[in-house]
């Protein structure tokens, strides 16, 4: 298939289940993969921060794109992060994934060295380049520790770099001036990385939604983008109201014991076990695992939401 | 050899030479191993910050270990870098640059993901329990934006985690706490990596120093080090004053243009090859190369500093 | 008046006009009011930042109170900035601004001390209780480098120390977070700073809005409340955009030679000018003032947005 | 007397004790000026950070510089912090500590307003031009968020705008930068307001030292003072161990329920009132106040100091 310019719709970033020696337990990732097509999500990110793909060697990223490629078969488009710190370390990783089938490419900013606009600029102008698939930027400053300039995502998107953005920041206005500068570059696909306000973002003009909360629950976050299609406003604000509900399970970890990738990463794996996705919600190292006393809160928010 | 317990003296962090192709140049490699192991220094530390680590493929990564390890011959410790975001990222390049000669691994705080003081604790003890060689700790908080508290450190050193830390974090305070907490366990080395300081803190009492610096002045550094071992303060604040005046030339590089990795890492590179030391100045992408212009003022600062 | 529960609608915090002199200009501070007013703005917040409240001495703050006070004479709420470090020093100006006339202040977590939680708790604590009017809790973590946690403003909401929250943080899942908790409080007013996603913060249950911008324009804020709230979404939509449009101007002043607040205040006053509503744009100490050519932008900014 | 050029020795930034009803407890701050100028150190710097100067009101501030400067007359030099966002603001305390009897101003760069290195550089100028005594820079940059740049603090050392600078930013290779460009500017003094690495700060040549522990065993000081500058640096070594070791009281506060501010400065005064120097360990609003059992602990580190 093409991939669609713009990329639309709920392109959930998908968690890797692993096996309780930390293995990629490929037969729950793709249970994960039909529930979330299931539901009628639009496209499939693996590889990015939700996937733990800081975490995976490079044998067990290979592994997931193939396993999950190779089961979605063209029927909706898989994107896969390219995370690591620079352009030749990032370029290993794009030969790697789109070869193992990845349709699209998701890239950070330059990260452990200390940049420079001028120098993201170049990042992605040269991954472009030697990328047999389009490049999507990833801002996520709370892990690269740089923001991405609307402006210079936009003047990527004019020069045909970029084929779009995923905006994890937080910053909506900022996003705000993405989806309006975008207007000028109809092929360019602003999605917003949020869970909470994913409907904001939407009514803004986004064209779809990467939240991570979507692994959880995919029905949801589907109904939510249909009905800002729809221009069903309220309709919107009260499914966003449930889902900012469930979104509390990532603070169940004790963050006197762990840091926040532990607490929500492990919470949308405790979450997907308690709901028969997956069999082990186990993360990578050095996270640290929910308690059952932890476990028993996400469980709360689950039945709280009426998923389990 | 034995890994010496603990590790002191100067040990730089090797620059990586690149060929304008951007490939690992071994032969300028093994030439700048020469200029410092001739200039006396204890140890060299490869894959570090300054050897554009963050920017090398493991293929590069893997090359510049066998290399240098190879061309040492157990002459003097040879410690690498094992530089990634996470415990099993990081423990496949410690099976990798063991396997192809490092004495000793360094190791940084998980980054990218948000990270939790327990976290690093298990990160640098499962690293330990695996690793084949010493496991060296480097607190780099503008690279990884974590600081490694003093007390952490320490309670890994006396459980014998941890064989010694590397300090860039420039907080001189802290590291005056480990210096004084280290005194109770005799193997572990306590190293700066302050170009700037270097006096300061082996008048505290550190083992040693890790400067960027040294890839163009060595003997300077081996002079301070020999200075503040006799207890010739005087001497040693001459020496480092002079050093500190040379460390000017990282500033050649326009801000406007370029992040401080670009400039720093630059300048080194650019001295080197017009001290006769490496064939081209070429540093890895995205970083932007120095101007004809800015190259003239890493001149000016060697002539300054009688290297020219 | 009673001051209103919850507090409502556009409440711009208007700018404070000085002379060449630097003295509080008061004809063309009434100007300004009649200005808001006329325009149908629902409250004023005078000695806020946009007021460069932090620039004037405690006779100036005085003298705007009592002048803006004096003037609006109960016709539509009077806020006040008590705007200083600590409680002691805060409480000192909440006697002063309320001897003036403001009918509720405006409240800050305290800055340059580095504080706690439960030290931001005890403070408004204190203050509401010596307040003989509302307290108001101002969010502003690019001023005071601590941002209010949602959980906290909602605790001391539901003990009544609190009648309000302007939040300036540019963070709209917190914001989504305040609008859902207060929902039990009904009483309580959520206010957003933000001039750009005025229509989304509104959207999602805000009570008002507390735009500088809205010195320039407050017309297009009015406009753009009064269509939110008829569930005009796509009026306000298109008004935003305008607005946002519009906003570029306080990116008018050469980032290499002055910072955000001059740049930002400067064009706000610029525009007052060029609008005929005050008499000087200058700034207050140290603050850089705009050059011909910056002012020149300024310029085109109203002329696009149809206000020249 | 003739303000000395350059300002040495041990300069302690002076507690302010306060009464259980919090006001200025004169009598008590008159004996810790005692103990203090008892134990020989060259200076007294009142109303900076440790003075609880951010939460001192106006008259309080006022009452602090007229009783000190009133009862030390002219026999050391009394410094006084005149600690404001802004140069208007910044002005009036200028006006009003030189009035009480301040001999020199210490000002931090503008705080809660976003600024620019040409603002501050104004805003020194501006604020030297309209002073009646000396100038000294105040780099903090925990409270005020702002680094100053050594060549702005050297540039305005060379125009004579300031006569000295009090380095708090824990950064000793900036530091030596201030020290070695201010050899070209003989009467400009360079201060450092660590506690902790004091003697490495005169080791680089620092002119003296303004650290807050001073207020709990300035005797300690003066003789790290001495044996520094009569080249003692084994002796230095030995005294500076010696109050790392004592500094372990500022962290008797639990951080989970005081900030750092608290802990510290609640730390000293607890030590004042255990030493038999001040009558009330009180702290300013809205401190939190330590334990009996946080008390106990500071009391140990008094006896392991030999100060109990």
């Amino acid at each position: 298939m093409t991939f669609p310019a713009p990329l639309t719709g709920v392109v959930p970033p998908v968690c890797t289940p692993l096996t309780p020696g930390r293995e990629v337990d490929v037969p729950s990732l793709l249970r994960l993969v039909d529930h979330l097509v299931g539901a009628g999500v639009h496209g499939l990110f693996v590889l990015g921060s939700t996937s733990e793909s800081a975490f995976l060697t490079d044998a067990q990223r290979r592994l997931v794109v193939e396993a999950v490629a190779g089961h979605v078969g063209g029927r909706l488009p898989v994107l896969a992060g390219a995370i690591d710190m620079t352009t030749p370390r990032v370029l290993e990783h794009v030969r790697a994934v789109t070869a193992a089938g990845a349709e699209a490419v998701v890239v950070t900013a330059p990260f452990y060295a200390r940049t420079h606009p001028s120098e993201i600029v170049h990042h992605y102008r040269r991954i472009a380049a030697l990328s047999p698939v389009p490049v999507i930027a990833y801002d996520i400053p709370v892990a690269v520790h740089t923001k991405l300039p609307p402006e210079l995502v936009l003047g990527l998107a004019g020069d045909g770099v970029l084929a779009g953005v995923k905006d994890s920041s937080g910053d909506l206005a900022a996003f705000r001036e993405l989806v309006t500068g975008a207007r000028a570059h109809p092929g360019f696909a602003v999605l917003t990385g949020s869970e909470l306000i994913a409907d904001a973002a939407l009514a803004l003009g986004a064209d779809g939604a990467v939240p991570g909360l979507a692994n959880v629950d995919p029905h949801g976050y589907v109904r939510l983008y249909r009905q800002c299609r729809a221009g069903d406003w309220e309709g919107a604000r009260a499914e966003q109201d449930r889902l900012c509900a469930l979104f509390g399970l990532t603070g169940a970890g004790d963050p006197a014991r762990m840091g926040g990738s532990s607490s929500a990463l492990g919470a949308f794996k405790a979450a997907l076990r308690l709901r028969g996705v997956i069999d082990c919600a186990v993360t990578a190292e050095p996270q640290v695992p929910l308690s059952g006393e932890e476990t028993e809160k996400v469980a709360k928010y689950l039945a709280a939401a009426g998923l389990l």
